[in-house]
This record gives structure tokens, sequence and C-alpha cells, in this order.
């Protein structure tokens, strides 16, 4: 850690600060350049928190070296960590598709789509059973009646099965049902609820929150891991951003800068960042083109009847054409596509 | 609600837009215009839901002309909520303080800070007993221990008291303990523990999210409204931005904006808001000018030694020099300052 | 236009925006709602200013119907527009690669750079020589010598040129060297240069500001259109988000979203967008995979020795690998690359 | 500056950089801590351009220690200019109101406007005559008749003038009239415009562009500065977000923010930010009571009938009643309001 003092900071005040590094067990080195006294902390940063140094009289700013996170970070582990879910392998050079519809609405309606979908080349199956919804007023999904059509029919169709986990007090429900459970967006910062997940055994797909910083989405997975759990997939699902003709703003360039910070697997979902059908294919082949390891795509037999975010799930013969531009873009780029059906080459 | 169509829309597509409104009950009203054929949805819109009309082929766009919330709104209730927590009064023309440590660290630091507080003005005591930390790494709080301490010593200074409930299993145990249960901007759409708020008898300090909107944040308090509970105080604490010498940008025309389309009253943090102490009191100065009901500051005998937050944490006396501009500035907005020891003019 | 009354509204106030809609000589049609009165305007709607009505009383809201931008929509013009360059061709199902240095510093580097960019693929050649620089005492560019270089060199090779106008009075300058005229993301709302480049008989390179929304972009390029100049490129570069490591947030799906508003190509620049080289590469590939019809790339033969931008300049050997990704994409997204030298496929 | 290494960097890397610092004339200092390695940049680090380190193979970040402005800064001078305009002040302990219509429309309404404004308490008085339109088809402004009528009514009334430089073709023309040149939000990063404006001899109104950081605003003052102007008044008027119920999301923390950084007078535009009446006036209110030293209001004796907009500009009666509260909340954080007439105590 770099604690830069103030232009006009006392001697006094130097001397708290290294007095304080001292304390902590870490080897202060001060620099009085022609400006500024520059303090550095030599040892074991993570014992120090800048926070209680940025505090402290004299000081102009602290610049922390290391990240915050540890077991996320490339430093830890530079291996890819590949996730296997069933047959299913996210992450390296793997590319799972995850489609379905937003909430479950009924056994035909899920089925339709899970056959549809899985022939058309997706992996896995996602579903809604308990709806995060904005108005008190709106549908909240059919719990476990949900949970359960989604087991059984991912079951049929050979697809493990994706759905969100809303509160605390539904896990042990969720893990009977679901394979991979997921954190939505305003949860992410949910610490209690990410600890709980870090003390089971089955994939978590965090989701970033929409003012969430990429560090501050991979010290949520940090909650995760340090627990135990090692498996997690991340999710880029838009950003909040001044733009109001789309309900979020896609940060792809999330996908290369967290593969850059990050071991774990990475995943866009176009569909709840953009809120609107066209929009869903075009930003779809650009995650993968920027190298996503997961797509998550909204799908439904008839999105105009649908009981919740009907402007962005896609029909069936649309999932069906997006996949197969989807196919050789992943070819390009060294993904190998996870399909349940045959390969896609 | 307004629909407009596309203007290449076909005359099966106005049908079928203009046959979905009579299904749900509401009289059509469409008009051919020179580029566009619009169509009004009259009657009582809440029957509709907009997004179903969104995805209908052929529509442009969908403009409804109501709020989607009710119970929140001036529209319900014009006279200013005023909540009343022991002999203090938040809203209409009342202004309240409320003042103490980001944790609750010991009975000492709660005790120095409460009696300070208080002689300066405070009317109410706040003090975190379960925090939200970003790092899984840092200070968590000290549980029930800190809830006791704080209502303890609210009772010896005869402040009511403002502690934040993180996680729904915890809820039974803050009630037990605190005046008025707070949700951090974490939780502001965490649903379930909205729900569960509004089944309870105590006033709820609802702050807005950092990617929530006006109307969002009224989302949530109807959720908590709607299931009976109408004490809600709502707070503005930051909102996400690309400015980074400040933690969080402080959307201070959230204020005003917010008691024009709502009865409830409006407090700000400018303390968690800005992360930086220089800011607090200037900001807080302009908080109260802008018309607010409560302020919110974080105080602490020793900023520099503190387990979170230190560097926006004023000290008692920085506390007592804000307090003295305060006061006369809620003066001239017209604002009764809510004071435990005599009154303030 | 649809005018909302607010629930209290007076007759009299009702009166008041029907008489002004019925003295612009437009229709006004008046439906009383349940709970709202509502007002439309029939007719040439650009003949009303949404604001002259927003700011009467009694009004609640005023929704247009119409887009502001007329030239530039979809509507006005449903076929895309391609622009001809030379032999270059961009827009409908042409995709060009520019390429070329942040700034012209010598003839060397420019050449080498060209030369190595034009064999992999870069139909155009872009390259500063008036740099708008966030401090004064940074390189500004080598001004009309960087302009004779970037024409004499682009000849060599048979690369059309891309630049930068910086300031009105550069103006009659730039024109005489240059084939393609920028306007930078800093001066999207430069009217007067807008203005002045909608009189000139070169297409326009318009970049997206930082904080400007799809709406003012497409605004902006009424300026030029409205002018009489119809050869206009948009240019996603990066809008102004929270997340601080990269230089903005690169907003790919303005790529779609504009190409469902205008028939008027629209590009993409990761180099700008990111500011780090190691993005570059997968949100180039992302940006063809969303459907763009340009991309930008900055290349330079020593980025480290770089006088500006360094860090986000790919070596002559990276842009190789780049286009050797880039153009399978392109053609799995029905784009036809536009070489200099032989078809790539 | 601190250069830190990535954990696998090579010694060449290390040496490459340390032999970098040395060609520019400082002197490195190298520090291997357990996890990276650390070089330090002694002397004068404006010789260094951060980003040509950033992109240098072994890299992890580089971090300035020093701010990249130096004359706007308070190290460079530690006592607050005070701008002298006329008999006004700004700046210090005093605080100027400017008032006037968004646009100057006729003689009429600005000397309506002017007399009203003046008795009310403003000190100088503002009217654009160029105006920046987002769309070619609104009112543009009067031009040098518009500016004529600004100076022969400011005088009248003994009212300095401000008024904005669209172009730098304008200059010399709004020179011979204004006794202020606005820089408008758009233009605050046209740096040759900036430039022209360093080499004048009248104060300059630099309003924050709406994406900009407070370094990216100082760096634009320090473009004025380093020409040799010194009286630069900075103007905050809303930065970009996500809410949209308010025009721009008026940044109050800048005002505190940017006095720490700098010796220029600090002022706030909340008629722009907001863009709506109801919420100006509390907005001016918090703009005082946060330590601004001049308040912009937008005043129009008849805004529903304004040519530009009408939405944010105040009646002369709703000036008046600001004035009323604004006068005493000056007082209270001591400042000295600037009048024409007499006192306001």
């Amino acid at each position: 850690m770099i604690i830069v003092m103030q232009s006009k900071a006392a001697k006094a005040q130097v001397d708290e600060v290294v007095g304080r590094i001292k304390d902590l067990g870490l080897k202060p080195h001060v620099s009085h350049g022609e400006f500024r006294t520059i303090i550095g902390a030599i040892g074991d940063e993570s014992l120090l928190r800048p926070e209680s140094f940025a505090g402290m009289a004299g000081v102009e700013k602290v610049m922390p070296i290391m990240k915050s996170y540890k077991l996320a970070s490339r430093d830890f582990n530079a291996a890819d960590t590949v996730l296997e879910v069933g047959p299913v392998r996210i992450g390296g050079d793997c590319l799972a598709v995850v489609a379905g519809p937003c909430s479950v609405e009924s056994e035909r309606q899920l089925r339709d789509v899970a056959r549809a979908t899985r022939d058309a080349g997706a992996a896995l199956l996602r579903g809604g059973a308990f709806k995060p919804r904005t108005s008190p007023y709106s549908f909240q999904g059919l719990g476990e009646e949900g949970l359960r059509l989604l087991r059984d029919i991912g079951g049929e169709f050979g697809m493990p099965t994706v759905t969100e986990v809303l509160d605390p007090r539904d896990l042990d429900l969720v893990i009977r049902y679901a394979d991979i459970l997921q954190v939505g967006a305003r949860n992410m910062q949910n610490f209690r609820l990410l600890a709980d997940l870090g003390r089971i055994d089955k994939p978590i797909l965090l989701k970033r929150g929409p003012a969430a910083t990429i560090d501050e989405l991979l010290m949520s997975a940090e909650y995760i891991l340090s627990e135990g759990n090692h498996r997690v997939l991340l999710c880029e699902r838009g950003v909040c951003g001044f733009e109001k003709s789309t309900r979020y703003t896609l940060d792809l360039s999330a996908v290369p800068n967290l593969q850059a910070a990050t071991h774990l697997p990475v995943g866009v979902d176009p569909s709840h960042a953009t809120g609107r059908r066209d929009l869903v294919t075009p930003m779809a082949l650009a995650a993968v083109a920027a190298g996503a390891h997961a797509v998550m795509i909204e799908v439904h037999p008839d999105p105009e009847r649908a009981l919740s975010d009907g402007p962005q799930q896609l029909t069936p013969k649309a999932f069906q054409h997006l996949m197969a531009e989807l196919a050789p873009i992943a070819q390009v780029v060294g993904r190998k596509l996870q399909t349940q059906v045959k390969p896609n080459t």
C-alpha cells in the first residue's frame, strides 16, 4: 500500500502513519519527494485496511497495490476454472448456451421451450420460479411448483437447470430441485446469501449488479469462494446508464476485462440487459465474439402473452436463427459449443 | 395508457392491440394521425401491463399515463405523512437529525457519541450491528450485542434508535431492540424483505439503491405500504456515477423531486454518499436547505480508529459545528428541528 | 403529441392548452379519463415544441409521439445508406476497417502502419493531425504536416483517409487533405461545426459523445443532413460510466439500436472506448458480430513510445491476428469486408 | 509516480521501466515486495506521461502522485481567487447571484427581467445570444442583436453581464459586448476555444461538461490559466445519470470537492441541471448552503411562452421568493451576498 501525504503534512502526521504501519506488522518505507512525502507499507497488505489510513490527519490519498480479492484472482489461480454440470462444461474453451423462459408459467410452456432450445443447441434450461418484480402488483412466480416443472422437464430433455434463489429462506428448497443456483443482480451484494451459497455443493451463477464495478463483482464472488464453494459462474447483465432506449447498458468489455482478472468463467445475459427482443440476437453474437463462456437467452413460445418480460423474450424460431449464427462465431474464437444433441462443427 | 403503432403497422396489428385492451376490460380509442396510429386505453390502467403491449407486433412504444405506485403517491394522499417515533416527529415541517457511529463497536464508543450528539441537537441514535461489507475479510458487526448496546444507550439518552436489518432471518431479533428498522441501499429491491417489513409495526427507513430511479424507490416503498405498514421514511444516499473522488454522487434534487411525487418523508445520508469527512458538513447543510425531513450523520469519537467507514465519520466536535449551522438553516426553510434537550431557536 | 394534465388541473388550464394547440394549427383531442384528462394534438407535430407545453400550468407531462429527427430516421429513408469513398463502401452489407495511429508522428511511423494494416485487410487509413488533449501540456499533433503525410501515404497504399476536424477554423485546411472528416466525441454537440460540415461535399464520421443518448446522436447527425450533406457515418466510442478499469463503457447495443432507428451506417471505435490494448481485439470482434458497418482500430509500430494513447494501440502483428478472426465473423453475419488487396475468404 | 509491475513481470521488463525513468531525468526507486515489484519515480513528475508507462510490457498499473493540473490547484495558490467584475466580487466569502432569461428574446423581456432580478438581489445579468440547441429546427438565438440588448440593459441597471461564446469565430464579437464570457458544458473540452479564452482579458465562466470529472474540469481550467488568463469561475450544472425525471443529476458535492482542490471560485446552475422549475429553488438554496460562490438562475417574465427552456425558468415573483430564503442562508454559511441595490440583511 502506498500512502501519499498532503503537501503541508506535518512530520508528526507522517510519524503517526509510520507508527500505525509498524503496529500492524508491516515495514514502512518513507520517501521525501520534491512535492510530497510518500510512505510505502511493505509486507502482507491484507493486514491493512486502506480506509483506516485514508481517514488519518495529513493523508492525501491511499493507493492499495493488491486487489482486495484473492481466491477469485488470476494471481491465485492462473488456469481457467471449468465448471462441470452433468455433461456440460462451462469455462476455458467451453461455451454453454442457457435458454428458457423468464418465468416458468406452465408445463406446456416449459416443455415447448425446452424441446425447441435443446434442438437448436442450448445446453442448459433456465426458468424463474421466484421472480423479483419491481411492482408488488406483478406476477411473482409459481414457487415450488415452478421448481418441480423445471427439474422434471430439464430431466426429460437432458438439460441441467438454472434458477434464481431470491431469499436465503428458500435455499433448502431450491437446492433440492436445481443444478445451478442463480444470484440475481439485485442480490449481488446480499452478503449473507452469498456466504450461505459458499457452503453448498452446487455451482452458483452470480450476476453483476447494475451499479457494481468489476472489483465489486469479484469481491462478491470471493464471499462464495471463501466459504469453500469454488464453482462460480460470473454473469454480465447490463449496468445502469443514461441511455433509456435500452433497459440497461450491456458492458460487453466486462467479458475480457473479467477474464484478465479472474480464472472464473464469465457469461452474458443479453435479454435482461437490453430488454428488447430486436437487440438480443446481435448482443448474444457479440458476447460470443468477445469470448463469453456462457450466454443466457430468454425464450418463450408466445412472448406477447408472457407473464413477465415479454418484450425481451425470443420465439423458438428466432432462437434457432440465433444459434445458426452463434455456432460458427464460437468456432472462430476457439470455443467448443456444448450441446445436448450432436457436436456443432 | 397510450400505445403508439409503428408507421408501417398493419390494420390486423392495430386490431390485435384493440382486442387485447377490450379483453382486459378497458375501452380502446383509436386515432389515425398523419404519421402514426395511436391507441388510447381508457379505464383502470392498473389492469394493463405495459410490457405485455410493448412486445406485440407493430407496436412502436407504450406510454403509461399513471405511475405504477399508488399508496405512496401524492394523488392517493395529498397531505404529508409525519412519522412519530417516541417524542420525535419526522415529516411535514419536522426535521430530525439521526447521528451515531457507522458500527457499534463498544459501550464506551456508543455512549460518548450518544451524549455528544444529543447535546448538539440530534434526535435519534443510529449504529450498525450487522454490517454489509464489500469484502468477506472485513469487520461484520457485533450482532445482537450491538443491538443491545444501541437499545440501552438510546434509552439512557432518550434517543429512539435506528439500525439496519440485513437479512430477513434477523428480523425477529432486530424488532425486539430497535425503534426504526433500516433497509440498506443494497437491499432496496430485496422484495421479500420489504414485504416482511410491511407486516410489522415499526417505522422503516428505506434507502435508495445506488442504481435506483425515483420511481423504483417509490415502488419499493409500495411493497411495504401494500402490506399494511404505512410508516416509511425514504432516504437518498448517493447514486452511482462516473466521478471517483466521491464514493457516490449525492442526488440532492431527489429531495424535492420525491416530495412532489409522494407524501412520505424524505431524508438524506451525506456520510455514505460522499465517503469523505470534509464533504459531509456542506452536504448536510445543503440537504436541509433542499427541504429534507431527516439527515443521517455518522459520528465516531476517534474516526481514525473506527472499524468501518472511518474516513467519512465526523468527530463529536465537528458534529457540533455542523449543528450550529444546520439549526438556523432549518429555520429559514421552515423546518422545526426535533431535539431531545431544548428547542433550537 | 400527448399532453397529460395533473389530476387536479382546472378546466381553464385544459382550455389554455387546447387553445395553444389550435393557435399552432393542430387539432386538439380531449379525453377525460377516470384519473386524468389527456389532450392529443393531431397534425404536424414538428410545429409544436414539447417544452413550451411542459411549462404550462396544470400540465403533468408531455409525451411526443414522433422523434425530433427526420432526415436521419428510417421512416424518412427505409433503405440503408451506403457511403462510397474511393473504392470503399460503408453501410448496408459492407464493412470497412479503419486503421492507423492515434497521432501522425512521422513519415516512417505512418508508412509502416499503412503498409501493415492494408496488407492485413484494412480499407481506410486514420491518423490525428490536431489532437484534443485533456492536458494543455500534452502533445497536440503535427498540424498541417500531419495532414500532408496522411494524404500522401494514404495515396501510396490506395487507402482513403480519415482525420479529425477539431475547430471550424481548420475546416478549409482539412478538406484539402482528407477523404472523410471526423467529428470527435467532444464536438458531437458543437452545432456550428456540424452545420459547417453539412455544407461540404465529403463524408463525415460523427462520433457519439460520452454523455449523449442515441436520440441526441441522431439529432447531431440531423444538423449535418439538414444542411444538405447526406453522407454521415455514426460511431459508438464508449459512454461515461462508473466502471474505472476501462476508460469508457463501450455501448455495443448502440449498433443494432441505431440501425433500427436510422438508415445511416454505424461504426465502432473499441480503442478509445476501452483505452486498453488487451480489450481492443475482443471488442472489435464483438462489434462486427453485433453488425457494425465500420471498425476503427488504432495501430502503432511501437505503442510503448507513442506520443498519445500508447496503452490502447495495437502492434501491426496484433492487428493482423485481429483481422484473421474478424474476417470470418464478418462473413457469418453477412458483411462484405472491404479490402484494398484481395478478397478475404 | 508509482509503477506497479505484474506479479510475473520479468527482470528485463523492470529494467526497461527503470531505464525510461532515468532517460526522462528522474530517479527510479525499486522496491521488491512479497507479491509485486514497485517502482517509484522521484523528481518532477510532470516530465512523465503516465500513459507511456501504462503501455509498457509487464506493467500492471501506473499511479500518478501529483494532479495533472498545476495553476488551478490549491498547492499552487492556497488563497481563494476572488474575481472582480465591475462592483461585484465572486469567490472567497463573496457570493453573487446571476439571473436572466435563457435566451434574450426582446428588449422588453430583458428589461423586465433585469429590473425584477436586480431589485430582488441579483448582481449579474445573464442571457443567451447564441444558443446551442439539440435540434437544428429550434430557435438559435438573436445573435449580435441579443448581445447589444444585453449590454445596454445590463448597463441601465448597473449589472455586469454574462453570455456564452459558442464558437471561436464569435469571440471578437462577444468580447465587445459582455463582461463575463461563458463556456457552455458542451464546449468544456473545446480545447482550442479554451486556449483562445486564455489570451483575453475578461473573466471566464467555465461550465462542467455532463460527463466530465472534477479533474477534467480542472484540466480545462488549466488550459485557460496556462495561457495567462487567471480569472476563471467554475460552474457545476449537472452530470449525466440514469434518473430521467430530471434533465441531469446536479452534483452539489462538486462545490466543496472543487473548493478543496482549487483556489478558483465555484458556482452552480440549478436551472439547466434540473430542467424543472419546481426544483430550481430548493437546489439554489442547497447550492448556497453547500458553499457556492455564485448561483445562476434563469428568469423569464412569461416562462410558458419562452422560446427556449420554458419549463425551467422562474417567474420574477418566484425569483423574489427564492432570494428571500437565499439571503439568510448565505449569511449562516458566511457568504456576503453581492447586490446592486442595498445590503440584504
